[in-house]
Parts: C-alpha cells; sequence; structure tokens
C-alpha cells in the first residue's frame, strides 16, 4: 500500500506540473525556447495555485509557519559564444550556477519567470533544475487502524540541455521521505490497540517457533557432524582408510541445512516486520525479500516429505544428480553467452536501445534464448547501416541458432542421460558407496527394536506466511547388536 | 450475441457519460479541483440531454409515469481537520454521506451541481459516486425471429478518492439486468413460433439420443462391473488368490466413462440451453460451459476408434502409461512452482503490476516458462532500487533456468522413456498381468462362433453440436467351451 | 505494386471522407445523434470538393459528360414505437429503404442533409449506406514502361445501427475495378514495345523449358511404372509371389513426382503472368501462388541433390521414415486440438475477442502452443465472472501442459527413435525388402560396362524465378548377364 | 555518444520542421492540397526563424558570410492531362525538376510559397524536396576531455507523390557530416593533453601485448605445420602410408588460430580507436564491430582453460563433435527454409507487411520458428481474400510443425546422439586415428623429465575491453628416448 500511494503521487505530481503530460514519461521533451518558457511558467503556476487545484493532501512545507518556496536553478557554462555556421566556438567549461526562489505567498495568475530578471541564454544553458517540496498524509491507513503516516516529497523537475542537441528532455524525480507525524488525534478508535497487539502476539509467536525449529535443527545437523567424525575415526582404526568426501557429506542433511537457512530468514523477517508495524523501521524492501525467500524455501521444503514416496524419489535424484553436469555445462555455455553479451553490448550498444548497458543485453539476449522479443529485436536493427545490419543479423542468427537448437539440445541429454543412471541404479540398487556397504553389513531391521526414533515435529502454520517447523530431533539410536559395525551409530 | 449487446452499450455509456473519454480505462483519472467539477456536471447535462443525444433506445426507467433520477451521492470523513505542512491531522473515521436526485424533467443547458448546493471538500472526500438507471431493447433479435429482452443498466460512475494521492480515479460500472418485455407487439412475424419449436424439436431430439446413450453405457458399465466381480470370485474359489486392483479396473472401460460423463453435460446443457430459448433461465456461462466441455469430451472420444489401428494406439498408450509419472513429477513441479509464485508474489508484489495478486503472479510465471513476457517483465522491473533490481534478476533467470532447462528435459526424458518401454512391450508382446494371461489360456478364436458379439452403434451428431452415441451394449459371450476357464466370461 | 496502390487509395479515401479518422479502425464510431448528422455531412462537402482537395488523380465517375452522384441511402424499421421505459415496444420488422442522390454540379460549402429533407429517426433506424464512385489512374508504372491502369473505387460508406446499441461503427468498404484505359497517349516512350517484347520471350522460354523437363520426367516416371508392372509380373511367374505395395512404390522416384508437379505450377503460373503482363488477366493472387509454391518445391528438389552424400543423406531418411508415424501421431493429436478448439469457441468465445470465430480460436491455441500471445490470453480474460475465469484458467493451463509438455515430448521421442533405427539400419546394411534382395543378388558392377547410364541433366536458372528441369532420362541399362534376376532390367 | 547525439538531432529536425509531428513516423502523410502547401509553408518559416526558435546550437550554414538558403525543388512530368474520369489520359514521362531558393536574411512571419510564384499542379506532380542545412557542435565532449565535433545535417525533405495515391508521405533525411571545428578555444583546460595521451599509451600498450601474443601463436602454429610435415615424411618413409586429413589437421591447435584472430582484430580495432580519439578517422562502425568480435573471442577463449579439467571437456567435446553433422543438417534445413522465404516472398509480400523484402522474410520465419510474433502474423493476415487468407494458414501452419516439432527435434536427435558416442568413447577410451596409436607406443612419461615445457603466459586485461594474450611459447620436447617413434618430436 505504502509503494502505491507513493506511485499514485508520484503521477499526480507528474499531471500536475508538467504541462500537456500524457502517462508516457518516454519521449516527453521540448524543441523550442518559446516552449521551455512556457513549461517553466506552468510549472509555477500551478505551485502557487497548488491549494486550490489538488484533490489530495497536498500542501507546502511549513518552516516556522512560513512555506518553503520554490527553487529554480540554471546551470550553464561560465563564457561561451559559439557560432556552429562557421565551425568556430570560445567556451570556458566552467560550470555556473543560478537561482531563484519563488515564495507562494498568495494565489496568482500568470506568473512568468521573464518578469523575474530570470533569462535563459540557450547556447550555454546546462540544464534548468526546479525544486519543489510537497508534503502529504497517507489517510488510508487509518481505515485499517494503523496509524498514517507523514510524506514529504521533495521533487526535482529537471530540464536537461547537456547535449545542445535541440531537444530538452524534461525529468521529474523525487526523493520520497516517509515520518511519523508529529501531532495526531483520531476519534473514536478504541480498539486499535488490541489490533495491533494481537499481530504482534502473532508474529511474536512465529519468531518463537521458528526459533525452536532452528535449535533442533542445528543440534541434529551437530549430531551428524559428530556422527560423521566418529564414522572417520572408526574407518581410519580399523580399516586404515580415510573417508571420502562425498561420504562425509551423506552425513549432513540438506534439508536441515535448507530449514536452517529458511528459519533465520523468517525470524530476521518477522522482527522487522514487528519493526515496521511499530513505525520503527522503512525498509520494506529487506523484510519482504528476507520473508519471500523464507517462504519459497518452506514451500521447497515440502518437496522432502513428496521423497519419502519411491516414485516420486526419482525425480528429485534426477535433478539433485544432474546438478553438478548442469553447473559444469552452464559454466562454458555462459562463457560464450557473456561473449556475445559483450560482443552486442560494443558493437550493437549505440544502434539498438535494448542493448544501451550491460544488464540490458544480458536480459534481451536471455529473452532471445526463450524465444522472445526475437521479431522486435530485428524490427528495430533495420534501416541500420548496412555494415551494422549485416553484424547484426549474423549475431542474432548465430546466437539463437547456437543457444536454441545446440545448447539446450546438450541440456536434454544431460537430463536424459541422467534420468536413465539414476532408473537403473533404483532398479539394480548397487551400493554405491562405502558408506552404504557399511551399513548393509548392519543386519538389524528397524523393526527389532533396536533403534528408538523419537522423531517430533511440530509444525506452525501462520495466515499471512506459512512456516514449517519440522525436524526437530534427530533419530537417536539406544542399543546395538552388531558388534564391531553399528557401534558407531551407538555412539551417535 | 446477448454478450455483445451488453459490451456495445458499456462501451457507448462510457463515451456517452465520461468527459473526454477514449477507449483506455487505465489512465482514465482527474488531477485537479475544476476537472472533477467539470466531469461530474458533463454527465448530470448529458444525462439531462439522453433523449436527444443518443443513437440506440436508451431511455430513462419509469415508475408510475415519472423517471427515475440521477443520484448523486459523496462519501467524507465526518470530520477532519489535515494540514500535511505541519505534519498534523485531526480526524474522525466515521463515514458520512450524502445525495442529491436529479431528475431530468426537462433538458437542460449547463446544469451545474456547484448551484444546487453540492460542494466538495477534498481533504475530507472518499469517493463521488453517481447512480443511474438507463432502458433499453435489444431489437437485433426480432430479424432472428426471437423475442427481444429488455435491459436495464444499473450504472454507477464512481470518483475514487480514498487514497487521497490527489489522483480521482474514475470508473464505470454496470449491473445488467435481463427482463422478458411487458408489453409488445410484433407485426407480420407469423412463422416465427414455427422456427422455435423446430429448434426445440431439434433439442428434445438430441437430448433422448444422448439419454439412450447413457443408459447403454452405463449398463455397460455395470455388466463389466458385475463380471468383474463373478471373476474375482472365480479367482478366489480356484486359486485362492485376491484380485489386484489394476485388474479390477480392466473390467471398466475408460471409454464408456467418457461417453458417460459427456452425455451428462450434453442432457443438462441442452435442457438449459431450452430453458435460456424459452426465456425462462438467463445463465448463458454456465450452459456454454456443459455444452462446450461436452463437445470437447466427444472429440476426443473420437481417439478411440483410432486407437483400434494398432498403430495409432502406441501414441495414445505411451500417454497414458505416462500419465502417472507425469503426474508425480508435476507435483514436485508444482511445489517448487508454488515457493516462486509465493515469493515473487510477496517481494515483487508492490514493483510490478504482473505481480499484484497471486493469480497473476501464477499466469505470469506460466508465461515465463514458455517463453511469453520475458523481456517485458524484465523492462518493468528496471528502474527499481538497486535490492529489487538484483532479487528481481536472480528470481527470474534462476526461475526460467530451472523451468525452461532442467523441468522441461526431464519431462522429455520421461515421455521418451516411456515411449520406448511401450514400443519394447509391443514388440515382445508378454502378458503383463494375471489377467492375460488367464485369457490368453481361453483357445477358442472368436472367428469359433461360440460367442455372438451383438455390438450395435447409434450415432447421432446433430448440427449445432457433435454428440456420439456409440457403446449401445457389451459383448455378451453366448457359449463357451473351454471348460473351467472361460466359464466366467458365460455368466457374464 | 498493384496491391500497394489499392491499400494506399483506401487510406486516401478514409482520410478524405471519415471525419477525424486518425488510421485506427477498431473504435471508429459515434455515440451522438450530432456526431451522426456532422460525419454525413462532412462526407458530402469532402465530396463536393473532391476536385480542389485531393492531391492524388481521384475525380468523379462520368458517364455522358455527368458526374456521377454521391447516393445516400437509409434502412429503417417501416414502423415502430419503442418506449424502453416501460418495457413495450410495437414494431414491424420490414424493413424499408430511402435514398437521396447528390450531385457534384459545383463546390458547395456547408452542404447539409438536414436542408435536404433528409432526417434519421434512430430509434427505427437500421443503417445509412453512403455510395461514392471514384476513378483514377496507376501513373506509377508509366516510368517501369508498363502501360497505366484505370481504377474505379466503388465506395460503401456504413453507418451501421442494426444493434441500437447507442453505438454506430463506421466503416468504408471498396470493391476495386482495374480497367484498361480507354484513350491514352504516352509521349516518348519507344522501348516500351521492346521492354515488354523481352519479359515475353524470357516468360516463353521458361514455359518451354519447363515443358521439356516436364515431358522427360512423366517419361521416366512412366518407364519406371512399366518396369514396376514387368518386375511384379516375372516375380508372380518365377517364385508365385505378389509384390508387395513398398516395393512397388520403390520403382517410382518421388523426386520426379515433386518436379512434375513443380514444372505444372511454373508453366500455369507463367501463362497467367503473361496474361497479367498483357493486360488480359487480373487474378495476380492466383499467379503468385502458383509462381510462389512452384519456386517452394524447386528448393526443396535441391535437396536430392544433397542426399547424393551419404552423410547428408541419413536426415533426409529419418525425416522420411519419421513421416509416417509423426502423420499418425499428428491426427491423434489434431483430434484433441480440435476438441479444445471446439470447446474454447463455445465457451470463450463471448468473452475473449481472440475466440471470437473457429478460424482464430485456432490460430489463438496455435500460437500459444509454440509460446505467443500466453499473458495476453491471460489478461484479457481476467475480470470476467468468476465462473468463466475458473475455467479459462483450467483451459489454457491444461492445454499448454497437454501441448507443450507431452505432445512435443512424445514428437521428440518418435524422431529420436526414428534417428537411430535408421542410423543402426545405415551401419548394418540389411536388405529390408524382397526388392532389394533381389538386385543383390546381381553381380555385375555399375562399372563393368554392361549398364550404360546416359544420365543427361539441363537445368535453366533464369532470374526472377529459379527453375530447376533435371531428371530428363531415367537409367537404360542396355545388357544383362546374371540371367534369371536382371533379365527384367534388360526388358525395362 | 556520437550516435546519440546525431539521433537527438534527427528528432529535434523532425519536431522542428515538419507539422504536428508526434514521434511516429509510420503514418506521417497528408491527403490535401491545403495541407501539402501548410507543411511547406511551415517549414520555411521555422527555418527562417531558426535562430529564435531552437535550444540547441543548431545555426545556418555559412560560406562567405552568407547563410546558405533553403532550397524548395519540385519535380513533375513535363506534360500531363489527366482525366480518370473518362479513363483517358495523355501524358509524357520525363521529369522536370523546378527549384526555389530562399534566404534566411531576416525573421518573417508567415511566409507562404503561393506567394513566390511557386505553385503545385498535383496531377503532375511527383515529388517536392525541400533541402536545408544545418550546422551545430556537439559541446558534450567538452566535459570529457575530448574536443567538440562540428556538424553539418544536409536534411531533405520529402513529399512523395509519385504514387498518385492521394496521400503525399512526408519523410526527413539526412546526411550528416562530422568535421574537425576550424577554429577553437577552450579556456582553462590543461589537463587535457594529458588524459588524451594516458588513454593512447594504455592503447599503444594494449596493441604491443598483442603483437606479442600474435607473434608468438604464429610462431606455435608454424611449429606444429612443421611437424606435422615430418610426422608424414616419417609415416611416409617408414610405413609407406598417407597421413589422414584428421590426423593432419590434429597438429594445428585450433584455440591458437583463434587467438591469432582475436588479436589481429584487436590490433586493427585499437589503431583504429586511436584514429578516432585523434579525429582523423570517423568510422566508428568498424571499429567497434573490430574490438567488439575481438572481445567475444577471448572470452570464448576461456573455454580452453575450463577444457583441460575432464568433465568439462565432454560438454565442448560433444559439440566439437556435432558440430559437422549439425552443419550438414542445418543445410538441408536451410533448403527448406530458403524455399519457404521465396514462397512467402512472392506469394505474402503484398498482403503483410513483415513479408514485403526477401530479408524481412527471413527474420519474421526465423522468430516464428522460436515462438515469436506467430499470433500477430495471423491477425495481419485475417480479412485478406479468402484465396490468400487459406494459402497463409496453410503456410504458416506447416512451415512451424515441420521446423518447431521435426527440425528441432531431430537437433535434439542429433546432439544426445553425440554425446553418448563420446560419453563412451571417454569411458572405453579406445584410440581413434593412427596418430593417437602412434603417439600411444611412446612410454615416456612426461614426469621423466626427457620433455621441458616451458610454457609460459602473459596475461594483459586492461580496463576497457578484456584482452588475453596467452599461450605464448609451444611445448618444445627436449630429448627423446624411444628412438623410432618419438623422434619426430624431438625434431618439433
Amino acid at each position: 500500500m505504502v509503494v502505491t500511494f507513493k506511485e499514485e503521487n508520484i503521477k499526480t505530481l507528474k499531471h500536475l506540473f508538467l504541462k500537456g503530460y500524457e502517462d508516457q514519461d518516454k519521449n516527453y521533451a521540448v524543441y523550442t525556447s518559446k516552449e521551455v518558457y512556457a513549461h517553466i511558467n506552468y510549472i509555477i503556476n500551478q505551485y502557487m495555485n497548488l491549494p486550490n487545484l489538488t484533490v489530495g493532501n497536498h500542501a507546502y512545507e511549513k518552516n516556522d509557519g512560513v512555506s518553503t518556496p520554490l527553487s529554480l536553478c540554471q546551470e550553464f557554462y561560465r563564457h561561451g559564444s559559439i557560432s556552429p555556421g562557421n565551425d568556430t566556438f570560445d567556451i570556458d567549461p566552467f560550470i555556473e550556477k543560478e537561482c531563484l526562489s519563488i515564495y507562494p505567498l498568495e494565489p496568482v495568475k500568470d506568473a512568468a519567470i521573464q518578469d523575474m530578471n530570470f533569462t535563459l541564454d540557450f547556447k550555454r544553458l546546462l540544464s534548468v533544475k526546479v525544486y519543489l517540496i510537497i508534503k502529504t498524509i497517507n489517510l488510508q491507513t487509518v481505515r485499517h487502524n494503523e496509524l498514517p503516516d507523514c510524506y514529504a516529497f521533495r521533487t526535482v523537475i529537471l530540464f536537461d540541455n547537456t547535449a545542445h542537441s535541440g531537444r530538452i528532455k524534461i525529468s521529474l524525480d523525487n526523493h520520497v521521505q516517509i515520518n511519523v507525524c508529529k501531532d495526531w488525534n483520531i476519534s473514536g478508535s478504541s480498539d486499535k490497540d488490541y489490533h495491533l497487539t494481537l499481530i504482534l502476539t502473532f508474529d511474536s509467536f512465529i519468531i518463537l517457533a521458528c526459533l525452536v525449529s532452528l535449535i533442533l535443527c542445528i543440534r541434529s545437523v551437530l549430531n551428524g557432524l559428530q556422527l560423521q567424525s566418529e564414522y572417520a575415526m572408526f574407518f581410519q582404526k580399523h580399516y586404515q582408510k580415510t573417508v571420502s568426501m562425498s561420504d562425509r557429506l551423506e552425513f549432513v542433511n540438506g534439508w536441515y541445512i535448507l530449514i536452517i537457512i529458511s528459519d533465520t530468514l523468517t525470524i530476521t523477517g518477522s522482527v522487522m516486520k514487528i519493526g515496521i508495524q511499530t513505525k520503527e523501521l522503512t525498509n520494506y524492501d529487506v523484510c519482504s525479500i528476507l520473508l519471500g525467500t523464507s517462504t519459497m524455501f518452506v514451500w521447497i521444503g515440502v518437496l522432502r516429505y513428496l521423497g519419502f514416496f519411491q516414485k516420486y524419489n526419482i525425480l528429485i535424484l534426477t535433478l539433485r544428480a544432474a546438478f553438478p553436469n548442469v553447473i559444469r555445462f552452464l559454466t562454458c555455455a555462459v562463457m560464450i553467452y557473456l561473449s556475445y553479451c559483450f560482443c552486442g553490448w560494443i558493437v550493437l550498444g549505440p544502434h539498438h536501445e535494448n542493448f544501451r548497458t550491460f544488464n540490458m543485453v544480458a536480459d534481451c539476449l536471455f529473452s532471445l534464448i526463450n524465444g522472445d522479443e526475437i521479431y522486435s529485436t530485428f524490427t528495430k536493427l533495420r534501416g541500420k547501416k548496412y555494415l551494422v545490419w549485416l553484424f547484426s543479423r549474423l549475431y542474432v542468427y548465430t546466437f539463437i541458432s547456437l543457444f536454441t537448437f545446440m545448447v539446450l539440445s546438450l541440456f536434454i541429454a544431460l537430463i536424459t542421460d541422467t534420468y536413465e543412471t539414476i532408473k537403473q541404479q533404483q532398479q539394480k540398487g548397487i551400493p554405491a558407496s562405502e558408506l552404504q556397504a557399511f551399513i548393509m553389513e548392519c543386519k538389524d531391521l528397524p523393526a527389532s527394536g533396536k533403534y528408538n526414533d523419537p522423531e517430533t515435529r511440530t509444525t506452525a502454520a501462520p495466515s499471512s506466511y506459512l512456516i514449517e517447523t519440522s525436524c526437530l530431533t534427530a533419530p537417536v539410536p539406544a542399543e546395538a547388536s552388531c558388534p564391531d559395525v553399528c557401534v558407531c551409530w551407538h555412539d551417535g
């Protein structure tokens, strides 16, 4: 809601202060000197008459009862005589600045900067900047039993003539400041505190649940690590072999790691959420990223339970087995991808707006691989010089052919191959590692009563974001009879 | 036609009552107080002069000869003094409502609400609503020999200022009421009843045909179930084995189930269609969904007959065999998909309009997988804060890579694997289940005359929607000689 | 060029006669009675002043020196009193027509139909039609040494009020008549005839070349058929076996069939082209389709020569071998596709403009499969009733999942399977059919001189379209020594 | 920056001289004679008042102190009387030209060409051309310590009436001339030369580094070639066998070739860059293509180092092994692709704007294969004649089905097959060629000290573009003991 309020206000400011603005920022520019004056005067007049114009809560900022003025500044080269007709110029690139403050004392009709001794010499002019401060209150929150925020929009309207191309682009930028309102009074809102308290209690409960889950998972992981070191020592002593890395990793449950990360994120996020709700913090973005990522991990964690079924397992296993190969392959593919990115950026950058920055090139090429924006890329590169046109055609055709035809096909080959490997392994059931061979020797069945497995789970699923706090205790084997083989399990 | 008439009228109402409307709802809003008054006055004047303006049949609703008035209501906070300049406010969030009725007695020029003692205090104003009732008759149906309907458009024009962002969005909503006209007279339409009767007869015939098909299919399915239970008993008695679930399902013909569902939908849909044609029912949507779905099933049913050829069969068999694996795999994929949906909704929701609601996120991500909207998603997320930008890039790149590169590849691996399995099975022809082994023992050829198979089919394919009513009788074996093996077939 | 000239003229007519037209036909409509009159008067005035306005060669048609008038017709219900306010109406659906002719005698200012006794009763009005005839000459061809054509644009401007929805759509339709100009004189164009003769000679040469190619290919095919019948008889006589269909087809060279079709199309197309150039025929479309298709076949024919190399061959072989399976599979897929088309048409037709007609549904679904228009389809179905929304979501998600995930995967499985089969066959080289086994027995090497292979080729590749006339004579074996095996070759 | 400045100026000129221009070139045209005069007069008036209007540095070109005039030329048929009403015309296709020069002596109000004895006879008129020369200086570079350039925009505004369709398209074309300014003076820019010198030094260093890398790589390649010839001679002598082509190619390291190409491009590009920076050259495009391509190759070269790891290697190997097959297959596919291109161009060219030129057809079809522009292609072909519509549907459906379903599937089959072959080869490790078998015989281990491998690398990675200059020396074996086998290595 905060973001929407901000965006709507910015839209309003654009409509109020930019003459002839029609919801399109891209081509908003002026081309003649008369227009420049008209636009500036329009801004001043609109600002002067703001209280009568606006349908929102916009008001001037007041310092000691005096409204802050509109500030009009121009930047220009100190000295310059330019006559392109003769190909001659004489310029001093030092930039001077001249400002003018206009106080909104009373509504004026047709104020004009020309009358205020403020003339623009377009040949030397670099930019005109208009600074405004508009204050407003977001009253909507009153109905949701939250305290309204007070906003200050520090607006800069920029007439950019640095290029001296005859086109002055006009842009409106805002720096938004959100404060707690100083003095407020809301009649008849008795249940407000109750509502807030409820939410805070709920958040605290979630933090607690996650904390418990976090501690238990850490305990399990630590237990696993301990067991692993004992196993390694046992192996060292009895078989004089070092345990391989992949066997060591078997002792650490990846799902627990996932839950630990998810819990950490949830706790941090919830603490921040409490801070935001009590108006102490305002960085909504970090909070939402933390909570969003934790929710994602919780949902991915559900796959673990699906993995308990044999048939569902195969797919997760395939993805996991293919992962190293895919990463290796991606490394190679990314190299080629980067080579295309750099090349496209350098060569096509000036000719195609999708290739202006490196990020845009990367985005555009990624879209091309997936079959988007192809035709429009072609279209925008039409009508260029023959050499550029030829290069762009070669570039796009080879890039798409290479990636969609060869690289994607290799992906499929990789995955298909892994799938078949996994399937054969499942059907034959060969113990792949020494650890599994070691466990195989233990003949005690789980049902024999020699192990007790007090695995308990606590699940807390609050309404606003879903949290899962399973994995509380790791299986703790009680007794063991296979003398020298399973003894390590006993100690774990 | 009803839908088109409705939509065209709504378009007309927007053009008549919304000042400067140009077929674009998205940015239709006002920003200054003067504009608000001008828009409201425009609505009133247009309403007053409606009979002279409209080129359609629009008229005021009349109750006892008096035209219903236009109703103009404003909602505002009971009490409020807001001065954002000082960061102070004093508000009573209780909402009051004030209304004004304007009767369209005679065409007026330049009516203005300012003169009518109706002022708006924008700081407290929440919304202005204008209520109109416009009546019209859909005369087009006369030429198709149907009775015209009478429509009442209960229109609400909303000026929404709840956000107090300085931007008042204007929207026009309609509640359309379709009635049978009270009093009507159409000259020279003698063959109208004949035409309607023809359609109704045709519909009734279809219902009848479907009913017959439905009954016969149900009989077949019931026969199959009976045979299955006898087979199970026979097996229990002679071999002391229970029959597996998959063998049991062999007795129920899936195609018959499809036909039963399709017939049920057709019958319900046709009954509703008759209701609509005789002006008793108006829920077109439900009717069209029923008939549309039944048509779909009928066309899918055609695959059954293609399946009689060996080579066509392999493809249907592959799809059927791959189905459980695909579903299992989809379950896993949907988990990851949902995790991305939730995460995107929480984090990117405020920053990208395609991520506003959960449904939109799901739609957008689904489009991304299939290579649509990729570049525009990137573009819309440009120019955000660095943190959000970074997150969005990570989010989109990992999502698309994961789904188009890995998940889709796994799908291909799954299907390819199944295809090969099926092909090998077909080439080797091993009886897969006990049931097939049991049938194999029966040495009587179908041509030996020991079975009579009076399979008959009745097909009715009406013009407007295609209906197929095959599967009337199940094969009933007459005699059987393989003593203790085929005896169950005899009883079935 | 003809098409471009036509389209530009239609654009011009729209700009000249449609008031406020801005290159967008979609929303061009009027909503108030005043506007209707204004638009009609505008058309009349523009027509009256046409000679002064136009920058092209537009002129009135003249019959016996008198300019043809503009014809203004209205259609309306004979009798009707409609009062939607009371839900009552009394209508006679018989349609009357009233016309008015306006002669463009002299330029008039502000002609108005209201003054001409031509009033519109909008409640009864069905349509207003304005008939104009505008003549023009396409002078451009003069510079290409072709004779200019004379065009007559029979224009109808339609104000469509059949829906009585308050929205009168305005459309401009043209019936274009292209004639040879009656009386013409082009100064200083001496080399014109020479140029035309050159083109005609060239076309005739192509026709001749294609004819020779056609005859020789037909001879080869006939030879093949004769050889086949002799082979069949030989087999019948010596081995008492009938020859299988696939063996019979081996005797007919598919490439020759392709060349025959291509040649036939080229000849027909070239004959039509000559007709068009000598201004006897005007059906450009048919001619371009014939020549275009023949060009396509010629290019595909190039694959034949690539097939002479072993390694290139494997790919063509795979495609050919996979073809029957693909067709079979496509038949099944098309069934499901059609079922979705019908269902979408019936249910979503009134709610989404891409689903209005059956063709549009088919196009839209085909685009969806290939990853286009997905998000916009979702977007346009937003904001509908809940039931329709739910149905549309189910519909689109299941459709895309089924087709892109399962059907396309099966395609890949099919092709991969065929590719492997072909590759193994090539590596092992087992004679697949009886015919091949029969040929194997013949021990004479081609180099032994027992066959003479006077294969000659004539290739004609004219500039404007590429034509290939190979395959002139089939190999005719001269002598044969393997007594009872190769004897049939001798006879062929 | 140069390109941006150019484009912004062109935009400005369009806005200054084209009446009512709104950033859309596509539909910018006039339809009435009055409009034509108004547009021409507008251009003249704007040109006259240019110094007062522009906000940039635009000025008239001056020759000997006199501003160059605006030149207004019309082209028309020498003689022509056209009366389409009677289908008669009498024309002399010789084209005459009439010009008028207007000097910008003093600002004029409402200049009109009608007063200047310049009338247009639209029936004979072919085109009106307005020639302007506008000069400007790109001052932006001053702030980057570069010298400003002087630009001359030779502008032609064309009113194109060659079609005589009643629609005069207006276009503005520019020929931009970039010169070094004649006489200039920049105050207070002392560190400018230092900055430029720094960049030039840096560029020179890069050129040097690349040169060294280039020479060393060439040496290695030459060594390889020498070794190869000796090996061939040895083989010829001892085994009487000629060495196969693939074995010969083994001696030439492909990576070195890549580095040689990359270095050559970098050196040429850097030399050009120095030329541009010292204002001697202006062909930015060639320079950026050279540097961009070299950067691309450098990044691709990184793959070489990844290839040193066994597991990464398999993917590069697969791509390399699949390459010949892919090329072979692409040749076939391109044939079919071209056949579709030609056919679409001939048949659909006049009906669909995406099919106007051959290049556009190729682009459009390529987009279709990758799932872009499908629906819009369908949409634009709607509403054509039935025959064309039918053809277009057949065309698009068969094309997409053939390419996305069959050709892409075959690609996958190819790559999958190659991947498996490579994998098996790696697992079994059979020496594939005679060369490898030959090397196998050599029992000396690399660690035995019999070879010394002084491979050194020099890497220079400058900031603006990344350059890598590895591969300096090829391994030079010092001693060899396997007498008659490895002796060639010794000599190499």
